[in-house]
């Protein structure tokens, strides 16, 4: 074994130990959303912070710095495979950012990170800003101080634009902002021509009655068909209830939520697509990459890409519900007998701007993004402070969605983002639609017919094609080279525009 | 502040680290009992085998050795308070244990333990022991190196003495062999007796069949009964199934499992009372004590004998039944209409020799203790060897239970312990019953009439004493000075086995 083979082992090792503590971490938040009894809030804090404090100890080890060293100026460093130099950069990346984060910050952000989502709830469900803005300013403050350090490292134009690159690699605000203009035009336009239409579907039909229990068996059948497993003996997945759906785990214990409305099922139908999409994901990972950096999705914009194909070109399609009414016809007894194939198409897929980004439909979804982008830009370019948040919020709502806000909770405290402080994520669900049009484009190309085994109710070819292309090629690619290595192009907003324009054209006519 | 001061503040600060890190541990070992896809058990294992090895590192921290020099060695040592010199010795006997064991050994053990358990669950299905077998000599191997580490580091006289201590510090074995050949006599003469009486109890009201949608409302009951919080918006624990009942969390915290057969509800009613019983000491242990030493039970068997105090003292008494009969039978609607108190009572109290230990009533429960006992005293003394388990283990429970076992699933294979590597355990379960049998008796005194109250369905009295006089104590004493400071005298047998006369010879009529 030469040097550089056995340092490379070495910080595999390191690598793996970082891998099963992050895995430990995410069933341990896991938990704190779906089962903890509510009086252990305060030790789960303590626990969670603990586990950071851990990882970000171990990403910073100092032995690491070491091997990395050795192994960039080994003479035979050009001699390894591709999978050993992305391995060595997405080490040392994160080594050089996080090197230069002091614990203190890591830690005391991490303990802020529960105080304020905990506030956050109690100030949504209050209706009360004020009572919430003071520990938003907290969590916005540390993450300032996190992203000017770490514009230093990254050598990004903006702290912004450091924060950016945590979620989506390479990606700058400015180019960011040019895409979004394009896709803000294309989508107003499509908007208009919508609500213009002489005929608007009817949704009402979605807001039958249905018992929790029969939920729970739509949420199954739905597993089975995207071939997500949660019921074998061999079952690497689980569904469970949360306020906000999310997706967690890694590899062979990847975790769904969902949550029920009695008379919403399309919520939860949705829900359990879009973070389907996601499991699936991370469950296509090369096994032989498990506990290694290329074993993992290149950014939050890839995997919202996957979560938002199953959850909206597959789960929204013609073709998916010619399959799926008859078995949740079936599945609910006589309480959509009288509902056509047309009715349910047109009811999932209704436009109509919102002011709830959640319970956005997919043409206007973007522009709920568009707005966090430019208010995110804003606050950390210093135009805007925290206080100003509501009032610039409720402009922008009135100017591109045409919503008028009456308070808070359904206005800027309607996420947990920020509250988590996690800013900078928000463009990823925006450029997650602009990729996954440019993958659909691309797999249209591929299989045409693909749309035809999904009538079918099957699922394998498409999801095939998916694992082959991009699920299996993990970490490998910075996303903006790998949607160019997928597609043959760039980013570009055109596909999905495309998309939209065709399907929205036919179910509205015009 | 003193040097002394600012180190031992120093010292309970490591010691919280610790404390946090373990409760997190008990949250992915419950994980893995209840929620874990099946698929994970390998990345599950790495988990667990990473946190102990943490936990190893933390308790074995070089500074926590330098703080315990310097604050024993310390002029104003004396004047430490009792807590603070408690907190001191606990640290100090886990330092000086663990230090002594190599890291590897830790980490070894952990790892062999999830495959043995993993290995033991296939083996006890398929009723092959010589599946079982290289995977138990390896565990036993390895907590063979360990005990004979840990005998020279607290000086007891055997191995086998060093695994009980981590139990059930400052027994013996042959002090416990002593204790048990008293229990043994008298368990065998009583046992005789209701054998023998001309009336025995009609045990099959207990086989009806009970949906587990309503056994699960019965646990709930029970948990409200005994004022164990799963339901309010500040509940401190959750009732889960699990194939094997347990016990686990910390503080605000703490959960249980039970299982549910649908012709056995007595089987759920008892786990949910007995794991109840472990709950409420640990919810009940004082709150300023949380993340010291100090804030935990001292032993295994004095939680043992609040699991089986709730269990049995309370809940197969006849003044329980009188209170919970009536509420039983509104949950479960009319399938106990026809059942009288007197049915009842004499069912749940059952006297039969039976294979299975945690099927076993009050009374013959501690002889399948005693069989194990003696059998890790002679493996562990080079008696007997693993091969000559099943044929040991056979034996004994011909000659002590009567039974003919057929198959080694139902004999050397039916418990988990020995598979974990949790040799030394078993004696602290009768020696629960004897600590219990003490804490009874003065409970008798104080209270007279605490029966009752149990009787009007009210626990807050009975709750209330074993709150002063048990569970706030913590870990303040050695079990031994525990049950003499509680009852003012040293371990005894006398009163269990005085209070099994008193009930048996009514309930049998001898």
């Amino acid at each position: 074994m030469t040097v550089l083979e056995s340092d490379y082992g070495k910080l595999l090792a390191k690598y793996k130990d970082l891998a099963v503590l992050q895995s430990t971490s995410a069933i341990v938040g896991w938990d704190m959303e779906t089962k903890m009894p509510p009086r252990a809030i305060k030790l789960r804090s303590e626990q969670l912070a603990q586990l950071s404090q851990f990882q970000h100890r171990m990403i910073t080890d100092a032995e690491i710095g070491t091997l990395l060293a050795s192994i960039e100026k080994s003479p035979d460093y050009e001699g390894l495979p591709e999978v050993g130099k992305r391995n060595v950069h997405l080490i040392r990346k994160s080594y050089d950012e996080q090197t230069k984060l002091p614990e203190e910050l890591v830690v005391e952000t991490e303990r802020q990170r529960s105080i304020t989502i905990d506030v956050w709830k109690k100030a949504k469900a209050a209706k009360d800003f004020a009572l919430f803005r003071p520990e938003l300013e907290k969590i916005f403050e540390l993450k300032k101080r996190a992203a000017e350090i770490l514009m230093d490292v990254k050598k990004t134009a903006s702290p912004y634009d450091a924060l950016i690159d945590m979620f989506e690699p390479k990606i700058t605000s400015d180019r960011i902002a040019s895409v979004f203009d394009e896709l803000r035009k294309n989508l107003v336009r499509i908007i208009g021509k919508c609500l213009g239409a002489s005929s608007q579907p009817d949704v009402s039909v979605l807001r039958r009655n249905i018992p929790i229990t029969i939920q729970e068996k739509i949420s199954s059948s739905l597993a089975d068909l995207i071939e997500y497993d949660v019921t074998s003996k061999n079952a690497g997945g689980r569904i469970d209830e949360t306020e906000h759906p999310f997706t967690t785990g890694y590899y062979d214990d990847v975790r769904i939520t969902t949550h029920y409305y009695e008379n919403n099922v399309a919520s939860s139908i949705y829900s359990v697509l879009h973070e389907g999409g996601h499991a699936k994901y991370e469950q296509g990972l090369r096994r032989d990459w498990m506990y290694q950096p290329v074993g993992s999705a290149p950014s939050y914009g890839f995997h919202e890409s996957q979560s938002r194909f199953v959850e909206n070109m597959v789960g929204r399609s013609t073709e998916f519900w010619q399959y799926y009414l008859p078995r949740l016809k079936t599945i609910v007894g006589g309480i959509f007998s009288d509902v056509g194939l047309d009715d349910v198409v047109g009811a999932v897929n209704a436009v109509k701007p919102s002011k709830i980004r959640t319970e956005a439909d997919e043409v206007t979804y973007s522009l709920h993004i568009i707005i966090r982008f430019e208010i995110e830009r804003d606050l950390f370019g210093g135009k805007i402070t925290v206080p100003e948040l509501p009032e610039v919020w409720n402009q922008k709502y009135l100017e591109y969605l045409g919503q008028r806000i009456d308070n808070d909770s359904e206005g800027v405290m309607q996420d947990t983002h920020w509250a988590g402080g996690d800013f900078g994520y928000f463009p990823s669900y925006a450029l997650g639609n602009i990729y996954g049009g440019q993958i659909l484009s691309k797999l249209n190309r591929d299989i045409p017919d693909w749309r035809n085994s999904i009538e079918k109710g099957s699922y394998r070819k498409t999801d095939e094609w998916l694992a082959k292309n991009i699920y299996s090629l993990g970490n490998l690619h910075d996303p903006l080279d790998l949607i160019r290595i997928i597609t043959g192009e760039g980013i570009n907003v055109g596909p999905f525009v495309e998309y939209l324009e065709s399907k929205y054209s036919k179910l509205y006519g015009y």
